[in-house]
C-alpha cells in the first residue's frame, strides 16, 4: 500500500472516531433539535455547483461538507417527535451492524462466501417464521424492504397457482387501505390494472369481508379465476387489520394464496400483549415485515417469509456456470435462489446485534410503549371539543381532525386541517402529515418511536390545539 | 433518556471507535491475511446454539462475538488476491460513506425527506448519463445491484414497447454470455422462458451478430414479435463486450429496446483509455451498472439508467393519498416514481463522497490499473509451456487452464484444472474459482482490485504452475 493511501486511510480514521463520538452525541440530545428544518438556499445551490472533480479533494473537507450541507440537511425520521409516515425507530445497536458489516463487506448470497452470516441469516428467518406460526418447510430471506418483500411473494404466488394462460383471467384482491407497493408489485410482475380487485373496508378501515366474498363470487362466475389475497397487517393509514381468520378461510375455499403485508404491523409479534390482533396470519402462504419499520433498523431491512420454502426456490433459483464453485453443494439451496437479487449486502446482521443486546422481551415493550402513546394521544383528542377521532390507536396510529363547531363544509376542515399540519411541522417542533381517510383529509400520528415520551405526546397535541389558523377561526366566529 | 440507554449508547460509542482504528488497521494490513479460511466446525456449532434471548446480552459481549464468529468468518472479497467472481474493491471511503448515511439515516426517496441526498443522487445519475451519452432527458437511480437495476429497465422496456395482447408473442435477445439475472428478471416480470432467444457468441464470447440477425428475421416471419435486445458490456465469466454499434442498429431497425448490463462493465467510461471500447453504447435505452464492482463501494450500490426518463415515470409512479403531502409539487417527479422501491437508503451519497475524495482521475487509472494486470496475468500463461489462454484480457479479467502435454482428454483436464482452483484457494493465498468456457473447466481472474501488484499476480501465477496435482501429473507422465 503506498504512502498516499495510507495517509487517507489514517485521515478517515481519524475522522471516523470523530464522527463516531458526535454521532452519539446527536442521539442523545434529539429531543432539543428540531425535526426538520427547511434547508437553506444557499447550501442547495453550494452543492448544485459542486462538480464531480478531476482530481480528489481533501478527505477533511469532503467529510465537513457532507456533514453540514447533506446530513445536517434531512427530516430526522428518527426524531422522538416525528410521527408522520412510518417514523424511523433506527436503533446506535443497528447502526452498529451497518458499522461492522459494511467494513467487512460479506456478499451474503450463498453459504460458501460466508458461512456466518448466512447461517444467522437463516437463525433470523427460523425465528420469524416460528413466531407467525409458520411449519418447518417454511422460509425466506431479507430484503432491501417492504416493495422488493411483496414483489418476491408476489411472483412466487403467481408460479404456484396460474399457468401461464390462467394469467389473463387472474383476479388478486386487495382493500382500499392496502399499500400501493402491492399494486405496483403487480403491475412489474405483469397484471393488468383491472385484474386487481379494490374491496372497500368498513368504518374500521378493515377489509369488509361479505363484500370481497361477493367479489369473489361474482368473478369466478363471470369466468375470471381469484388467485391471490393481500390482507394488511397494520395498514399505513391507519394500522388497521384485516380480519385474517375470515380472509384464511376463503382463500381455502377458493384456492387462493393468502399473502400478508406486514410491513409495519408484523414487528407486533414480538410482543406477548398484541400478538394476537394478528391471529390468523398463522395460515397466510407469504408475509412481509420490514425490521426497518418497528424493529429499530436502518433503511434497508426488510423480510420476505414463506410458508413453503420450495415456491421461492421454484420462482428464483438459476444456476449459471460462473456460481457452480460458490454452491455448497450439487442441489444446495442458496439465497440467491430465493428471491430477485443475486449479490446482496449481509442485511439479517444488524438486527441480529439488535436482538442479542436488547432481548426480545424489551423488543416487545417498545411495541407496546408505541401503542400506549397512541392511545394518550387518541384519549387527549377525545377530551378535546372541537376535536374528533376517525381512526382510533391502533398499532401506534391514530387519525384525526379539527372539526371546530361542526359547522364548517368538508372542504374548509380540509384546509384547515391541512394547514395544522403544515405550521407544526414547519415549526420544527414534531413533524405530523395529513392522510385521506374515506374523502376526509385527516392528521396522522404514529407514535412508535420507542425515545417517544408522554410528555412529547402532551405537548404536541396541545400545540396543535393552538394552531394559528385554530385561533384564527376561532376569532372570525367572535367577530360574527 | 434514560440512563440505561445513555450507558448503552456511551458502550457503543467506545465500541465502535475502537472498531474504527481496528478496521482501518486491518484495510492496512489485507495483504497479510488468509483471503478464505475454512470456518471452524465449533464456531458454527456455537452460533447454531445462540437463541434470540429474551433478556439483552452485554454489548461488548455480542461485538466481539460478531467480530470473533462472524465477521472474521468471511470470504475475503476485497482482499487483493481474491481473484473469482467480480471481486469486491470496496474502499474504506465508501465505508466513511456507510458510516455517516447509516447514522442520519435518511429518507431517499423523495425530494422534501432528504432534499440534499436527493440533489447528490440527481447529480450523480445526471453525470452518469452524460459518461454514457445519453440525452438531456434521461434519467435513472440507485437501486440495490445489476439484478434490480435489469428488472427496472426491463419493465419500462415491456411497457414502452409492448401492448398486454403483444407480450405473450413477444421475444427478447440474449447471448449465452449474458448475466443470468436478466433471465430471472424477465420471468418474474412475466416473461416464459421460450420467449427468451439464447443467441450463441464468437470465439471471442463476444454475440454472434449473424445469429442475430438470423433469429430476428425468422422470429419475425414466424409471427413473433422482437421486443427487446441485451448486450453486455462485460461478461461475468470473460469480460467481453457485444458489438454495441451493430447491435443499436439492429435495434433500430427493428423497433426494439436495447439494454445493456453493464453490472460490471461500465465503470470503464471513467477511463479516457478503455471507454471506447464501449462505443455504441451511447445508443441504448438502459444501462445497470453496480458502483460494488468497480466504482469500489461496498454491496448494494447499483445503479439504472434510461434514455428517456419518462419511459420509468411510465412504469412505476403511484401516487397514494398518504404520501401526498411529501410530494414536492403536484406532479412532481420523486424517486419513489422511478422504481420498484417506496422506501430505500441514500445509496449514491457514499459513491459521492469516493468521487470527492479522489476525484474521477484516479477512477480511471484504477480501471486501467485492473486492465493491466490482466494483461501481465495473460503474458504469465502464454509464456508458460503447457498452459493455454482460453480468453485474452478484457476488462480485467483473464482465463487460462493448464493443458499438460495436449494430450489428455477433456474430462482430465476439467478435473485437474478444478483442483488445481481447490488447491489455491484452500491454500487461502489467492482465491481463484473456475468457471466453464464453449464447454471447457477454465481458472478465471478478475484482477480489478487496486491494491493488487504486480508482485501478487507473479506470486499467484507461480503457485497454480506449482500446484500439487500439476507436480503428481508429471511424475506419473515420467512414470510411463
Amino acid at each position: 500500500m503506498d504512502s498516499k493511501k495510507k495517509e487517507l486511510n489514517k485521515q478517515v480514521r481519524k475522522l471516523m472516531q470523530e464522527f463516531v463520538g458526535q454521532t452519539v452525541n446527536f442521539y442523545n440530545h434529539l429531543h432539543e433539535q428540531s425535526v426538520c428544518s427547511s434547508s437553506k438556499k444557499e447550501t442547495m445551490e453550494h452543492l448544485e455547483m459542486q462538480p464531480i472533480p478531476q482530481y480528489g479533494r481533501p478527505v477533511r473537507e469532503v467529510y465537513s461538507e457532507m456533514l453540514r450541507d447533506v446530513y445536517g440537511n434531512t427530516i430526522l425520521e428518527q426524531h422522538p417527535r416525528s410521527f408522520s409516515c412510518i417514523p424511523s425507530t433506527a436503533s446506535l445497536l443497528s447502526w452498529m451492524g451497518d458499522i461492522m458489516t459494511n467494513a467487512y463487506n460479506p456478499h451474503a448470497s450463498c453459504q460458501i462466501n460466508a458461512p456466518a452470516a448466512d447461517l444467522i441469516e437463516k437463525k433470523l428467518i427460523r425465528w420469524m417464521c416460528g413466531l407467525v406460526g409458520y411449519p418447518q418447510r417454511s422460509g425466506g430471506l431479507f430484503v432491501s424492504g417492504g416493495s422488493i418483500a411483496n414483489l418476491t411473494a408476489l411472483t412466487a404466488a403467481r408460479d404456484a397457482k396460474l399457468t401461464y394462460a390462467d394469467r389473463s383471467r387472474a383476479v388478486i384482491y386487495v382493500s382500499d387501505q392496502t399499500h400501493a407497493s402491492v399494486a405496483k408489485g403487480l403491475h412489474i410482475i405483469g397484471f393488468r390494472k383491472d385484474q386487481i380487485h379494490m374491496v372497500s373496508t368498513d368504518s374500521s378501515f378493515c377489509m369488509d369481508i361479505s363484500s370481497l366474498r361477493a367479489a369473489i363470487r361474482n368473478d369466478v362466475e363471470s369466468g375470471k379465476k381469484p388467485f391471490a389475497m393481500i390482507a394488511s397487517a397494520g395498514t399505513t393509514n391507519t394500522g388497521s387489520v384485516d380480519p385474517m381468520q375470515e380472509i384464511a378461510g376463503l382463500c381455502q375455499e377458493y384456492g387462493m394464496w393468502m399473502h400478508v403485508d406486514g410491513a409495519f404491523g408484523a414487528s407486533a409479534l414480538l410482543s406477548d400483549q398484541y400478538r394476537k390482533i394478528l391471529s390468523g396470519i398463522e395460515y397466510s402462504d407469504s408475509l412481509s415485515w420490514d425490521a426497518h419499520k418497528w424493529l429499530l433498523q436502518t433503511y434497508g431491512c426488510g423480510v420476505v417469509l414463506i410458508r413453503n420454502q420450495s415456491d421461492l426456490v421454484h420462482s428464483f433459483a438459476a444456476h449459471p456456470e460462473y456460481l457452480r464453485d460458490s454452491e455448497t453443494s450439487e442441489g444446495s439451496i442458496e439465497f440467491w435462489d430465493l428471491g430477485p437479487e443475486l449479490t446482496r449486502p449481509a442485511r439479517s446482521l444488524k438486527l441480529w446485534i439488535t436482538l442479542q443486546a436488547l432481548g426480545k422481551k424489551e423488543m416487545g415493550q417498545i411495541i407496546e410503549h408505541g401503542c400506549v402513546l397512541a392511545g394518550l394521544a387518541e384519549r387527549m383528542i377525545r377530551e378535546s371539543p372541537g376535536w374528533e377521532i376517525v381512526s382510533p390507536a391502533q398499532f401506534g396510529i391514530v387519525n384525526f381532525r379539527y372539526i371546530s363547531d361542526g359547522k364548517m363544509s368538508e372542504d374548509q376542515l380540509d384546509s384547515i386541517n391541512q394547514e395544522i399540519s403544515r405550521e407544526i411541522t414547519e415549526s420544527g417542533f414534531a413533524q405530523i402529515l395529513t392522510t385521506e381517510l374515506h374523502e376526509k383529509k385527516v392528521l396522522r400520528m404514529c407514535t412508535i418511536n420507542p425515545e417517544t415520551t408522554e410528555k412529547d405526546i402532551y405537548e404536541t397535541i396541545n400545540r396543535l390545539k393552538q394552531s394559528r389558523i385554530i385561533r384564527k377561526t376561532g376569532e372570525d366566529v367572535s367577530f360574527e
